[in-house]
């Protein structure tokens, strides 16, 4: 299948070298273009542009940072509806906007193109191993089209409902993750100012009703004052500001969600913009005026 | 061994019964006698107060509801502490106030008895299945001596350090178990506006970064609307307040704590005190102007 592939970041250049290994004739465009470098030397062919990119393709697929992002690779005026044939397929893998997700539906469906909103889950390492798991909203008969695709990058593929249900469903996942990360960051910073070790207390609650796979993962991390990302924080930011926008835009309260979302935003604006998740309690920590680690 | 057992609630009865079937020769009391029935007609004797069971006990264990429920039934008139002869054990198993456990610990020592904070966690099936995870606090000697009966009733056994560990040790667990819990409910009431299928989005989310012992066993119930109490709102509330006063005392802002005690608390004055702690969703929905299920 002549497939156009949009953004080779960390996760899209995994993603698309799946693709191509699996044979398939790959078109590549990304902001940078030496992040496409090891694509283009196993294979794929160079475009200018999304629109350039999309212009034979069978499948367009992009995996950007950002809706404003997604909106320029899809519908600006570089973008892949621009040139996508009728009867061709549409895929945004990257964490956005569900309003935009429905908006680009239907421009998608005005172009005769079917179309799929397709965040995943699982981060670099999920991408490399091909374990992602990929929450899916649209059509039914787009969905079963794209299996193919997704069976070469993930392993939980679910179809979550209607144009927009995939973004839902992942910052839902956004929204759980928040949470259990502002109670693993506090709960870290209790145990050492309690005076207890805090590796000695993860044996007692790790295995329990506490269990999580933050704890089992990202605490040790945590206390070895492993910040390398995993998942950034600015990149988590930009998803919590979606997900307490469309709680806005629900009529929802979700106190626990905008305690998480404000910890994040300060985490950031001190600079942590680009740790992993797990920095969090730095933030947590400078709130009660001390230091991490 | 003669042991003293002071406490025949739901865990309290299912811990005395495994010191029973054990061969220990057990005396028990508790507020409501007709608790201890089956422990009575197991061969367990009856004993009117804490002290006149423990007077010639080899070990004093409790298990009641609250730190006040433990400084009566320990330090009180009628507490063990009046009768334990020196050389003895005292264990307390409720999940209490860590100052308190320093405080026991050193009337223990003037009367010259050994003593440990030792709270689980496990829950009720924990309890019956002994398959508890025991939070150890006291001294060394104390702990090793302890641990043959540690043995009948748990299977994470851990020391956490001093009189009052055990204590800090399982505020930690509850500090992890509420932010997760928040996430999880809030979660789940965006999932259903957001016009999701929320079993179909556990399928996407059940499986990652996002996953916890929440999710994967009290998700279901909420989705049920089973609201029945494995561990109940108003003793989680009495815990979470126990967290807080000592983050206080700590000098620690914990916002996630701060956030889920209020969703609790606000949960029991509600009149939900005595479901299970997934009826948080409930609140949250409320919150919102919304009712769950």
């Amino acid at each position: 299948m002549k497939i156009a592939w949009v953004g080779t970041g960390v996760m899209g250049a995994s993603m698309a070298r799946h693709l191509l290994d699996a044979g398939h004739d790959l078109v590549v465009t990304t902001r940078t273009k030496h992040k496409a470098a090891a694509l283009l030397d196993a294979g794929a062919r160079w475009a200018a542009t999304a629109a350039d990119a999309a212009a034979d393709a069978d499948l367009a697929a992009t995996m950007v940072g950002s809706p404003d992002d997604v909106r320029d690779v899809v519908v600006g005026p570089s973008g892949v509806l621009q040139t996508l044939r009728p009867g061709t397929l549409l895929i945004d893998f990257t964490t956005s906007d569900p309003s935009l997700a429905v908006e680009i539906a239907q421009r998608a469906e005005d172009a005769g193109v079917e179309s799929l909103d397709a965040p995943v889950s699982g981060g670099d390492v999920g991408a490399r191993a091909a374990t992602l798991s990929i929450m899916v909203g649209g059509t039914t008969t787009a969905y079963e089209r794209a299996l193919p695709i997704f069976g070469l990058l993930g392993v939980t593929v679910v179809h979550q409902g209607g144009p927009g249900a995939g973004q839902h469903t992942k910052l839902v996942n956004q929204i759980l993750i928040a949470a259990t990360m502002v109670g693993m960051c506090e709960a870290l910073v209790y145990a050492r100012e309690a005076g207890l070790d805090a590796r000695t207390v993860l044996r007692s609650v790790g295995g329990g009703a506490a269990a999580s796979w933050s704890l089992e993962h990202l605490a040790p991390r945590v206390l070895d004052g492993d910040f390398a990302p995993g998942f950034s924080v600015e990149h988590f930011v930009k998803d919590l500001g979606l997900a307490l926008d469309h709680a806005h835009r629900l009529g929802l309260d979700l106190p626990g969600l905008s305690t998480a979302a404000g910890l994040y935003t300060a985490l950031r604006d001190h600079g942590g913009g680009r740790d992993g998740t797990q920095a969090l309690v730095v933030e947590v920590a400078r709130r009660c005026g001390l230091r991490w680690p």
